[in-house]
């Protein structure tokens, strides 16, 4: 029943990453934030890792544990009707058995895709991309036995370590990706990216969904969508909002003694009756 | 070493309480809003635990469990270098023995403070004011055999129930109020009071530290000051007008496509930075 109920919602997060429209997402760090999300009329959820993971108190970069996030995940699913995405980094532990045995528990805490990174060594170089194909494949033979196809946005952090040469950047990021694709991805996402040139020539040359992280600056949603992108998500960037909302409601009651910053506030009522109405 | 510590947080706490300046409290749910408000400069931090509990899932008034709420006041507790005071509701459990049990598990938490409030029964009526005593008495003696005078903040909610009848409401707080005093709380919390007049006649009444839930419209914190006022506090305010910017945020980029809410936001080295440092 369960198992069900998560893969009519796999296919309906896969489907929207094939439009008309692009996939928006405006990632999320607890219930409270999900909940308001989800009000605002979004079809799916994503949450942010390093938003989750610094809500927790760990800073970015799986520093926190993989239980902790997977508790943070379950939390969150269980009080959305729409489907939720879960950023899991590297799939903390590298192993493709490590990552497939973290599919099978994403699905048991109802989540129905997730983010997995290529990401980098100690050394900060990035992984051999032949690690990151073996990640997403156990991710992708996970899902298909437990009957849960889990939508795999496979992100390459190639344009977040190659500064210095924005050409092999772009080379690196077109090969990878193309290897994710193969392996099985839903989504590709290069990370880093946000020019409307580079869009252009990575969804070109990849022919496949692009996710591109979003922030003040980069094209506008109708723009990307004439870019042809699938998806784009806002990263951590609205829990970052969010916590300037509470620096300047502190700095304005400590140095001006008022409260005018908790005007725009949800009421007490209206976010009581938010959570009330997730209990199912 | 750690009572120590503890004990040496619980008096600070304390004599925050006791003047020349009020108090001030801008409460949080989770580490991320604990930081933010800690590194604004404010010597104590408080939960909320409608915040807490709503940002985890649960709608206000002990929905939550004890065990939830403890987790998340432990986490923020490891982060925090000032003393932190946890909103623990009418103590989970009701009994003076739970109460006990409960105020053991808040300090190993690394709380030194705690909100205690009377509430309602079922069919809504104020609980006995003998039963808040005793709850009252029981954290004080839970604290004083560990060593740590925990701070105790008695909150009544006469003005929340009694609203037919102001007087009634007014007199029966100051009997209350009065009688957790004299039980050994630290400071009275009147909740649902903000006018000058009424604030003004408690502190006369009382003469003892007072708390004021402060929203727009309130007093100033010069102006609570001058009344006499000792600590103020801005519940579950500040953690809804976070959630308010995040829905400005998905709202915007729902009907606008862009991302301008974003500008304000944190960045993501200066929140990772903060977290990265609250690791001792």
């Amino acid at each position: 029943m369960i198992v069900e109920h998560s893969r009519a919602a796999a296919d309906t997060l896969r489907r929207l990453h094939r439009g008309p429209r692009a996939l928006v997402l405006v990632n999320v760090w607890d219930v409270a934030s999900a909940l308001v999300v989800e009000r605002a009329g979004f079809p799916a959820i994503a949450t942010s890792s390093s938003a989750v993971a610094s809500s927790l108190g760990y800073p970015d970069g799986e520093v926190i544990s993989a239980g902790e996030m997977l508790d943070a995940v379950g939390r969150i699913a269980a009080r959305l009707q729409v489907p939720l995405t879960a950023d899991m980094e590297a799939g903390y532990g590298g192993s493709p058995e490590a990552v497939a045995q973290l599919a099978v528990r994403l699905i048991q805490m109802g989540a129905v895709g997730l983010n997995l990174e290529d990401g980098t060594d100690p050394e900060g170089h990035l992984i051999d991309p032949e690690d990151a194909v073996a990640r997403i494949q156990a991710v992708r033979e996970s899902g298909a036995s437990l009957g849960v196809p889990l939508v795999i946005n496979a992100r390459t952090d190639a344009f977040l370590v190659l500064t210095d040469d924005p050409r092999h950047a772009l080379a690196e990021a077109i090969s990878r990706l193309a290897r994710y694709r193969d392996a099985g991805a839903d989504c590709l996402f290069p990370i880093g990216v946000r020019d409307a040139a580079t869009i252009r020539t990575l969804v070109g040359e990849l022919a496949f969904p692009i996710n591109v992280l979003a922030s003040p600056g980069a094209p506008s949603i109708g723009e990307m969508e004439e870019l042809g992108v699938a998806r784009v998500s806002l990263g951590g960037g609205p829990h970052r909002a969010a916590l300037a909302t509470l620096e300047r409601i502190a700095e304005e009651v400590r140095y001006a003694g008022s409260y005018d910053s908790l005007v725009a506030a949800l009421t007490h009522a209206d976010l009581d009756s938010l959570v009330s109405g997730s209990w199912r």
